[in-house]
């Protein structure tokens, strides 16, 4: 079960002026579930996002970024879960195509004003007849109070939905935030993907839309891991709408902005964290931060080996304060010049490693207090510069083992 | 149970001239446990050696970088399980010194000419005085036929003892090459070391030695992994005693110099894969192989991406042929300008992907066959260059994880 995920309450997701949201079955991988999201933008919307880097992106990846940069104006998404068109080459490329065009046709738009997605099992043609068949009774339920079923339709082996929503006030207007996401880990079962989806109604350039999805993401989805694989199609689209009646936010110096980058972080590394409480098998919920780096690169560096070790995992899913795995992780991280006699290492409040070993008022039951916890912070000192990274990840227990072990659902 | 991993014949372990071997027990961890080996070198031997890259190196890791930058004639060795000394600071540092001055003094050598070895926990002090007072008795044990028990004396939690050993014939002279290694994994539970230990009685330049203890660890020991963490004690010592009677090896061209570094590569590949057919809750052997890369080091982090992907690995343990995993690992090996509509990937002789997606004859069966297998290669063809890669790794079961979350032992 997940880790310290509160369950959703539907009246606390705040539809987003100019975006509506409608959901429909089209039996790509089981008949009768719910299994396609199209979202219609209000015209002059905006839209930016951030995708994996992974070579063998998924072919609506590939279309996304390309759409992206033909257009300012995004004005539909569609969504499929059960089939991830990854590792399909042109004929998967093609199918995705068909869907741009059918949804746009349908709603009086241009196919390059669609934006694809897919998640689930990679390797297989995706049907596409079946999910274009399915457009019109989506397009039917198009709704802006639509999240909360939204949240539910782009699950695949989700344990829970996954949403955040709040209201800021920009330039004296009120401004909703609204966001979804998917995923079990940084990889789903079979390969399927982490997807996240911002809207707020703010008014807001395209630079600057640009500027928020990229350094948000830094800070939530690009700061999580489950066990270290990169999906083949990640997506994290920010969208707005424009509808609120506020001033554009166009200079990333004004107070506005620094509201609205605040409220997008907020959401972002909520919906980002749901995921690792949902993480394939997790038990606890493991906060890294790093501090002290020459860089925020370096930081994220050891933060991410130590979330990434499957030694360090196991151990904390035991509850076994086997600490040197933690030093060892951190000795490995491929940082530069790093002088492991000048670090501490932290887990919450209890100092465990310094001079290049174990403190030597560390007791074995301060650990083991600290690593019963469902909720567990590991804090290392580089002592040398001033930047930080924080990242997120779970334990490593049997279940993930059973979970990918087990024969494609 | 390890993979394939053949029962050790102690008559197939030949002695190396010049070199005696010592076992005793000092109740580092457990009391009556034989965890100490001493290793004596004749006059006149060489000695070179790799190690762990790991910024946490142990303390007796820097010394005996230290000590073979120092001197050309190592003539002791001496190794102890239960105990890492890593993540121990400045006193980890004196206490493996302790140990060299002692063992020199008792030998009648100086401390840098002995090499220290540490392997078990880390963060914890090593009891130098115990280990100090066993030496005597492993003194006393020394002899040239010691090699079986040796093997069994470095095993921390290991299933199985590793050790290979072959006779070549040099300039006319029959030459012995004998070798020990331990680990269950690039990292052993609790942190515990990978160590390798390989002698021939060879005449061979220092300049030789050293290409050739680099060339052979490349393509044995640091191309394995069970679960991508590297140690903070892994080491790798080739070891030259010069009795056998032929020409000094000193020029890398030479027919002798070809014959000697293909049975030194022999060995080391023996002792590496067996690591892994004795890897954490291993059930299968796995080889990949990257073909066709622009540089080796591309084909290699090919080959880890795949060998160290949870997903791929707990598929394999499933004897799933989710092979989409694959082309995902793949996809984010950080291998510049990849094409991925130019690769090939087989499972055995079954070709499953090209161009960019599933191969059009490929047929799920045939991937299902080849995963019942206990021995699976996987071969990527990446069509760019004429460079190749070998890596060895194992599937990823339930047992990895009960292994290392169960309380240290």
């Amino acid at each position: 079960m997940p880790v310290n995920l509160p369950t959703l309450d539907p009246s606390q997701l705040f539809p987003v002026a100019g975006l509506e949201l409608g959901i429909a079955s089209a039996g790509v991988k089981t008949a009768g579930r719910k299994d396609v999201l199209v979202m219609r933008l209000a015209k002059g919307s905006r839209a930016a996002g951030v995708f994996t880097l992974n070579k063998f992106c998924a072919a609506p990846v590939r279309i996304c970024r390309s759409h992206l940069a033909d257009t300012g104006e995004i004005r539909a998404l569609v969504v499929n879960t059960g089939n991830a068109n990854a590792g399909t080459g042109l004929d998967g490329y093609e199918r995705a195509k068909e869907i741009c065009f059918a949804l746009a046709e349908r709603l009086d738009i241009s196919p390059a004003q669609v934006l694809p997605f897919s998640t689930g099992v990679i390797l297989e043609p995706l049907p596409a007849a079946k999910i274009i068949d399915a457009l019109d009774a989506a397009i039917g339920d198009l709704k802006p109070a639509n999240w909360f079923e939204a949240a539910h339709a782009i699950m695949t082996t989700d344990v829970a939905p996954k949403a955040a929503s709040k209201k800021i006030v920009l330039d004296g207007k009120t401004v909703t935030l609204t966001g979804i996401s998917k995923g079990a880990g940084m990889i789903h079962p079979n390969m399927a993907t982490m997807l996240g989806y911002l809207a707020t109604d703010a008014a807001v350039s395209q630079a600057v839309l640009q500027e928020l999805v990229s350094w948000s993401a830094d800070r939530s989805f690009n700061s999580i891991t489950v066990d270290g694989d990169t999906s083949t199609n990640d997506s994290f689209i920010l969208m707005a709408t424009g509808q609120a009646g506020n001033t554009e936010v166009a200079d990333t110096h004004s107070a506005d902005f620094i509201t609205l980058r605040d409220a997008v972080l907020e959401i972002s590394q909520t919906l980002a964290k749901a995921i690792i409480r949902d993480g394939e098998g997790a038990t606890k919920f493991i906060t890294i931060n790093v501090e002290g780096g020459i860089d925020r690169a370096e930081c994220k560096a050891v933060g991410y080996a130590i979330g990434r070790s499957p030694l360090v995992k196991t151990a904390f899913f035991a509850s076994d304060p086997n600490l040197g795995r933690i030093l060892c992780a951190i000795g490995y991280s491929q940082v530069e010049n790093l002088d492991v006699d000048k670090l501490e290492v932290w887990l919450d409040d209890v100092l465990v490693a310094k001079d290049g070993g174990r403190y030597a008022g560390y007791k074995e039951e301060d650990g083991q207090r600290v690593l019963k916890q469902s909720e567990i912070s590991i804090t290392v000192k580089l002592n040398r510069g001033a930047e930080s990274a924080t990242i997120w990840t779970c334990d490593f227990s049997y279940d993930y083992v059973k979970i990918n072990a087990d024969y494609r659902s």
